[in-house]
């Protein structure tokens, strides 16, 4: 066992795509508990494209690493020590560790796992985790699709989109999935989509209007950039739009060029009464996510609702990692295995 | 009594703003109703934006007006001779004969009005009709404001936006008005908005800070373009923009210069959880019509909630007041005396 505590710090604030510079090594003694806390052992790290935001200090709906602060995340992790009632070293716990080998945390802010559930506790981070319940609340609360109508999301092979098409299948709604390259739309394909396409393709856009003949009703956005563009004009009639993420311009530096089609989207927006609608699923995780847990775990369980992972070992191929998922790079949920 | 039927037909489709060109007058035998139907003489045409969409025929949530055909338009009218039980001639109703001395209705299509209400009949066209419901509809369903929370409203000396102020303050929150010149400016004070502002003023974006210090909760869009530029900056968390109008743009023949801002509006909308949500009245006049009227009907006889009423004379001057009300020179409620 490692008696140093590896940790991943922001080096310097990306200015577009991050580089491997903007993130730097640091060792530090392991971290002493105090009373109420538990000393973790990090086993997995989420990597999200959520942590973009965090690397910038623009203007976001949560505060930004600091220069030099060590990039957050949520983990599961194993108790080494234990100063709090009801947890024991050996427990396996959901935390929000960050980058690191070694956390501490107050007993309140960790989740214990069940590693005999019959659900690989990996789950916890994603499809019954922040990503699934994004789905969940995305669709539940601003999609709403009712059965018969046709659901689109993009990045359908990563555990949002995943989750978000398996959901509206469930829910009797027609899931179309697009994601990028032929290996990922096959899986999608797998995973039961009534329709999976490839936005790469030369031929997306016809590919969409073909997979979707009776408009789109709900579309999840969580990529925006030239998916956006093909979704826009099919959207219907009362369609609704949950804007959960806009991974195409995260690294974005400037504004494409003109015109400026603001007008254009208002004016849809307008005619065709849409509903665009943000939201942070970190909102609704008090009101929603038990419901969540208790309505998607025997699916999880019954193998209906799944996504795959994509395990990297080694914290000090994070930022790596990381980098290539905002492009694209990863196949599934990317965890790293610390 | 004129015994011929004026009529104002679309003469052909304006290519940006409207001329007078794109209108043609009429002469028709009056028309005869028929078992179940009366005829009306029209005494009031209400002249709104949306007719601009009519004119037009792109795209729209309604099929425009044919080329040749009358323009259409709601209109308070007198029965003058009538072939159905209840309605008998000199009584008043709210109809949509159009753009015409004379209509007939299906006695089901028309709604009789009590002129001994304490009520003007012409406030069936303005704070009392679909201008007034699209007020209550787009703030009750879409921009909720809470007791303390900033509502902003452009184009407030008209009916929609009058109503608006008003009814926000009636719900408790701050109101906040914008309207083209001073005269307008004062008149929207004078409304008991608690702000008004001139969009015209060049320090106009500077106003609206000064009187939303702490940001904008609801912003009921109704004309777009750089009121909305000046007020998308300041939109607050979990602010709510129900868009029922974007009369800047009605007439625009083509998108703003560059860049595009579409990634901006979806990023806001994403980071701010913002919910951006088009309505068209008509969807909702069933289900919300009855509830508004019982409501407001009671704060229109008491003075709680009006507006001041533009009223030209004369069929012959439609289209000029029509093309004039796009550039906001209008007053108040515009309505053609018949």
């Amino acid at each position: 066992m490692t008696d140093e505590n590896l940790q991943v710090r922001l080096a310097s604030r990306p200015a577009g795509r991050p580089t491997a510079g903007n993130f730097t090594f640091t060792t530090e003694p392991l971290p002493v508990p105090r009373e109420g806390q538990v000393l973790l052992r990090t086993r997995y790290l989420s990597l999200d494209p959520y942590m973009r935001g965090r690397m910038s200090d623009a203007p976001s709906y949560a505060p930004p690493v600091e220069v030099g602060g060590v990039m957050v995340g949520a983990t599961i992790g194993e108790v080494v020590e234990s100063r709090a009632p009801g947890l024991e070293p050996g427990d396996v716990v959901l935390a929000y560790s960050g980058w690191q080998r070694y956390g501490v945390a107050r007993a309140d802010m960790v989740t214990r796992l069940d590693p005999a559930s019959g659900v690989p506790v990996t789950a916890a981070l994603g499809v019954l985790g922040m990503p699934g319940c994004t789905a969940y609340v995305g669709l539940t609360e601003i999609g709403q699709p009712k059965p018969g109508e046709t659901v689109v999301v993009a990045a359908a092979s990563g555990p949002v989109g995943a989750t978000v098409g398996q959901l509206a299948r469930i829910f009797g709604a027609r899931a179309v999935g697009i994601a990028g390259g032929p290996e990922k739309v096959e899986y999608v394909r797998s995973l039961g989509f009534d329709a999976a396409l490839d936005h790469r393709s030369p031929t997306f856009t016809a590919d969409l209007a073909a997979a979707t003949p009776d408009g789109i009703d709900v579309y999840f956005e969580n990529v925006g950039g030239h998916v956006w563009e093909a979704v826009f004009p099919r959207l219907n009639q009362f369609a609704r739009v949950p804007v959960c993420g806009l991974v195409a311009s995260y690294n974005a530096t400037s504004l494409p060029d003109g015109p400026d089609r603001t007008p254009l989207l208002l004016g849809t927006i307008l005619r065709k009464s849409l509903t665009v609608r943000g939201f942070i699923v970190s909102d609704f995780m008090a009101s929603h996510q038990p419901e969540f847990l208790q309505r998607a775990a025997p699916w999880v369980r019954d193998g209906s609702l799944r996504c795959r992972e994509d395990i990297v070992d080694g914290l000090e191929n994070a930022p790596e990692a990381f980098i290539g998922m905002l492009e694209g790079r990863n196949f599934g949920k990317l965890l790293v295995r610390v």
